[in-house]
């Protein structure tokens, strides 16, 4: 993904996608979800691991509930990346995200990830640009670690919201009172870093794309949750995955109780 | 570290080196790293990891009591890494050592480490050469993100002892009570292997020495404890730390209670 102008991309549903029946297709592919996690689950070789990144307010909590909400919570695990705590900042960036590595027949996401530190850092000038590159090499290498060495499949999401979108939804947390929980100050003043987060977001895709990115349009939450649920099916399904038979009965099992 | 041979390599202590005089001064450098790992602690910059390896009854233990069971606990950890668990082998093979990466301050021993990935598992051809190849380039890019994102430094030390030492030792254990509890019937079927094992480890040396190995001549255990100990303190006193001075008070500190 060589050179990737974020400001080039569109943050819209194409015009031929039809709301409600976009809404329709996801109810079916939920459904074909729920049985491939439990295929994953039961197959035991596999696991998936999906990484959620884009702006304050551009839809990550969203597509946690209404795409991975509807599988069954005992083969997915989501967590959540915010500040680092001391005895995190005491370890490499890699050390807390990979303790949560998914397991075989797992799927996990994560809700902000590793490219934090090479995206918010990055913006307020925490680290240079000598550091960011040799964080792309380990997060490079940290991600075909978890490829190579234990089936995980990796799926990558950019959730694409335009400025203006953004602004909307950040203002509603002002005066939504269902929202109102998820108003932090602070998003008013990142926001202002828009276009700081879009270029460093650029350079990313230009880095670590090796695990390539899924840019997402994602001012109409219907088409971007319709885009990731097809996304994951489409992955799962690629993997063949089949039930496990019986294991054949030893000589000497005891065949009655 | 290009083609070692171990059997080309003395287990021994040197001839010129003396007993007595050797364990006079074992003692004096385990008050410098008494001091050193206080220091290592309060500057709270750099970190210590400690790799021991070594074929069974080669004494990782007794360096263990002997070397580092002299300095402060809070500040020393030790991780042994056994047959992985059910839960362990759910993941890429890194992911639980990783776990066990030392904090800032810290001096963390792994009695055993992700190196019995490419030793045991190929001993007995669980993996074969094109994985231990991947798991090679893995091990040198996570003891890579260890130096470069948290400031670790990584010592590996092999623990060489002669065949016939090990086997002494592993008797020893059926007939010295205080030794029984070590005694494990599958060290003996392992021992066989010594020649296998040998140039698994050779293989290890040329191709993970990115960080390099230190070969502990083991068989004299007054000699490998005195040489793990100079090389520590050596590697602690060239980090050039200081105590940290107390913070310049603020404008509004109370300075009074």
């Amino acid at each position: 993904m060589p050179q990737i102008k974020l400001s080039e991309i569109s943050t819209t549903a194409p015009k031929k996608a039809d709301k409600e029946k976009t809404k329709e297709a996801l109810k079916e592919i939920l459904d074909e979800l729920d049985d491939l996690q439990n295929l994953l689950y039961a197959e035991h070789k596999h696991s998936l691991l999906v990484v959620l990144q884009g702006m304050d307010a551009s839809g990550k909590d969203g597509v946690i509930r209404d795409v991975f909400g509807t599988m069954n919570p005992m083969g997915v695990m989501v967590q959540p990346f915010k500040a680092p705590t001391t005895l995190e900042m005491d370890h490499d960036f890699l050390w807390r995200i990979h303790q949560h590595a998914p397991a075989k027949g797992m799927i996990q996401v994560f809700n902000r990830s590793h490219y934090e530190d090479v995206l918010v850092q990055r913006v307020h000038k925490w680290i240079d640009d000598d550091m960011a590159k040799k964080r792309f090499a380990a997060i490079n290498g940290f991600e075909q670690l978890l490829q190579e060495h234990n089936n995980t499949h990796i799926l990558k999401f950019y959730l694409h919201v335009s400025a203006g979108a953004q602004q909307a939804r950040l203002e509603e947390r002002t005066q939504d009172p269902r929202k109102m929980w998820k108003y932090n100050e602070k998003d008013f003043t990142e926001a202002k870093l828009f276009k700081t987060y879009q270029k460093m977001y650029e350079d990313v895709f230009r880095n670590c794309n090796k695990v390539p990115w899924t840019i997402v349009p994602s001012d109409h939450n219907w088409y971007k949750e319709f885009l990731i649920a097809q996304t994951v099916r489409d992955t799962l399904k690629s993997l063949k995955m089949k039930f496990p038979k019986l294991p054949k009965p030893k000589n000497n099992a005891v065949t009655k109780a």
